[in-house]
């Protein structure tokens, strides 16, 4: 019998979902689950009559591999993995590639390349995004590890990803070890931002305009046929079309609390390593966890008298208020994900290609949009973009947005409708855009009670100068304590 | 010769303070420092015909205590505190105390009490905080680590700390292990978030208003008589009246980039990791990164256009909206870090005392002001408070100043001045007394794209549901894997 093109452990929906689809591009794939009653199953039922070949060892999985073997494990991100891997060595050889589908975060993946590496082997951990629909039918795949693993790798992965109207493929070598799966993390992260700034557009409509779920999903639904056009965008006006058993929208039903533990919030932290602010997906983080705050929200929101929220102007014109904001908000969420990408790049010594992460994310994964097309074509143009808000085409598209977008978050203000993310994109843009922050003043507090020493404005960078402010402390400037 | 009360390594500006600081209270205090050159500096100079006992080696530090020695090393934090106390270790017994006096991460300070209790001896991670000038005249300390140890140092510690007024000691026991380092971590961050509230009003009266340092001395130094009085605030009214050498505010020209990457960042982190929404203090760090990114800034100040700012109404009156939107938001800070405070005991197992914690604020330390007064009768009141704001006094004080709050954060966004801070504080305070947040929605598109199922308004908590949203998706809800 013809030997796998491709070993694959983990027959979870994904793993199986992603099976069906090599195999459906022609590839003979070979499967494992620890639990062999599911490769039998599996072979029995949705494989039965294609070229699958189920194992219930990882000896005679290895047997039925192609040299260099390829083993793509679909286990849960964590210990799982590591165990995966010592169980898996001494049955490889030498230029052998062990791949991480799953969701784990990039400094495990960084050290595991180099453990792998060290064992002669070759070590690829993707970012695969697209649900379980993305997985069978072609997901958005960010490939990062072992550089000389990509070539044997990429027909298949180029074959079941997804691909774009001119055919291009969702999937591109990322970067050296943990690159791949940073840029899935920051993947996460935007997701996270971009479901947030469509919940503040329908909150605003529906607690400030007080809109139907069916008035809304006509606004989502002309929304989708413009710059916003996106599979968010699109989901979400078919939810607010979507009626429970009772005939009634069924997102008035569902329980107000989201859950955050994974992504969101690596993002985040990844992005307070690095310095950048990243303060729109933060906020989108930190606004699901108060969302799940749901009792103590119920009791506060009766101790504290609140106006109604009062609007008193042209609904229609602000819907497209609603709808610049949003947008603009997204700009800014995206610059800010791609300021991350390009400082872990620094520290990580990854040479990230970011026209190439875009059409990675153009298509297959949860984040497409006609908008990715854009953010490639400004890096496409212009690699060294240090933000996207320098783009001419993107500084032009938010000069036509900031006056709704002003707008829009002074209602949300005067009218008590949290908008966290519109707000937090307002402020960045401010700052970015600011020449003359009152840090001056924030520096002297420092120089002031620690004696950390301020640059001046009329002096090179990186000539310090200590006050001495109160006439009785010291001349010289801080020892390293730093307080 | 009489033995000392305690040894302490480290004779950097603080180290020498605190030297100072015990001495004068009428303890013997030993001193050891790398470069021993020092110690004979210091003997010979400010510490001559002091009970200061220098010496030049450990073994010889280690005979001059009193048992159980008690040994505070203030050195940088990070590896140079775990070599210390493995050369430490051979020349103490059982009982012994070794006390870090440093900025060190929590995490760090749980492993090395486990670490040094293992051995016998017992552990002590003390936030300080306060400065040289703390240092020297009284600061504020959080003491954590084995409850055992704190009897031994109670003494010292609550002697050289800042009082208050009615002559409480800003030290007491914090909790076990990281604890101490915690609650100072936390202070830090809150520091953070001081400062950029501090910096917002500022931006604001001289950007919108047009105010000089002059004009805004004078309004500083009247919120310093009111609910504001602190020290950052009184420093602030300082900087703001101090004069170059050519008779110009030196305020005016003081480099607008500022630091950040300790103590804040990690605040941000711990707040990530336990799920608590600490948006103030998350922003405060971003605000700094923002601010430290200068020439992107000018750059882009000059690509965009962007109306100058434009203040037509009552100044008087709009400085104190600032003034409120100042003092709400700094209720929101302070809220946030309680709320975070709270977790991690849930997680660590400790138990904090927090209107303990608020005195410990209350003097000595950078964040010290009335504000924290009120705080621990808050808590005093009611140990058991989830959030601040539900304090009744803190609600009532609320409730007169959302209108001004609203109109500031309004004015900003309309007139591009950024304030991240206060329209986060905002934000927190919406969402938080929102009874019904648009995470419906989010949970359904989460349900949509990866199965994740939702809960019902019209149903208990903890009964899953999940919708077949497409008719084409599967029945079952998501597996392991988690998008």
């Amino acid at each position: 019998m013809k030997k796998a093109d491709i070993g694959l452990i983990g027959l979870a929906v994904m793993g199986e979902n992603l099976v069906m689809n090599m195999e459906s591009k022609g590839f003979t794939v070979a499967v494992y689950n620890r639990t062999v009653a599911k490769v039998d199953a599996f072979i029995a039922g949705r494989a039965a009559g294609k070229n699958i070949i189920g194992t219930h060892s990882l000896a005679e999985l290895a047997e039925n591999l192609e040299k260099p073997r390829k083993v793509m494990m679909m286990v849960k991100a964590g210990d799982a993995v590591d165990a995966m891997i010592e169980q898996l060595l001494p049955y490889l050889e030498e230029g052998d590639i062990i791949i991480d589908g799953g969701n784990s975060h990039f400094p495990d993946t960084i050290r595991r390349t180099a453990y792998v590496e060290s064992k002669g082997l070759l070590y690829i951990g993707t970012g695969v995004s697209g649900g379980e629909e993305g997985a069978l039918k072609g997901p958005s795949m960010m490939p990062g590890g072992s550089p000389a693993a990509w070539p044997f790798v990429k027909p298949i992965f180029q074959a079941i990803c997804a691909h774009v109207e001119d055919g291009s493929a969702c999937c591109d070598w990322v970067g050296e070890n943990g690159a791949g799966h940073f840029v899935k993390m920051v993947h996460n992260g935007i997701e996270y931002g971009d479901m947030q700034l469509i919940c503040e557009a329908y909150q605003l409509m529906r607690d400030l305009l007080g809109m139907t779920p069916d008035e809304m999903h006509e606004v989502f639904a002309e929304w989708n046929k413009g710059e916003l056009d996106s599979y968010l965008v699109e989901i979400t006006r078919d939810i607010l079309a979507y009626k429970d058993e009772d005939g009634k929208p069924i997102v008035d039903k569902i329980l107000d609390t989201a859950g955050q533990k994974g992504t969101g919030k690596w993002t985040g932290i990844a992005a307070l390593d690095e310095g950048v602010p990243l303060t729109l997906i933060g906020e989108s983080v930190f606004a699901r966890c108060l969302s799940a705050m749901k009792d103590e929200r119920v009791a506060a929101s009766k101790v504290f008298t609140k106006k109604a929220p009062n609007f008193t102007g042209d609904k229609k014109a602000f819907i497209e208020d609603i709808r610049k904001a949003l947008y603009a908000s997204k700009i800014i969420s995206y610059a800010q994900g791609y300021t991350l990408m390009r400082a872990a790049a620094k520290t990580y010594g990854w040479n990230l290609n970011y026209g190439g992460i875009a059409l990675m994310w153009r298509g297959g994964c949860i984040i497409r949009s006609v908008f990715l097309g854009k953010i490639k074509e400004a890096f496409d143009a212009n690699p060294a973009l240090s933000n996207l808000l320098l783009d001419p085409y993107f500084q032009g598209v938010i000069e036509t947005l900031t006056d709704s977008w002003r707008n829009v978050v002074a209602e949300a203000v005067k009218n008590g409708i949290p908008t966290p993310a519109f707000a937090a994109a307002l402020s960045y843009f401010d700052g970015y855009t600011c020449e003359f922050l009152p840090a001056n003043l924030l520096q002297a507090q420092r120089d002031y009670f620690g004696a950390h020493t301020y640059e001046r404005l009329d002096h090179a960078r990186g000539e310090f100068f200590h006050t001495n402010w109160t006439g009785h402390g010291g001349n010289t400037s801080a020892s390293t304590y730093v307080v």
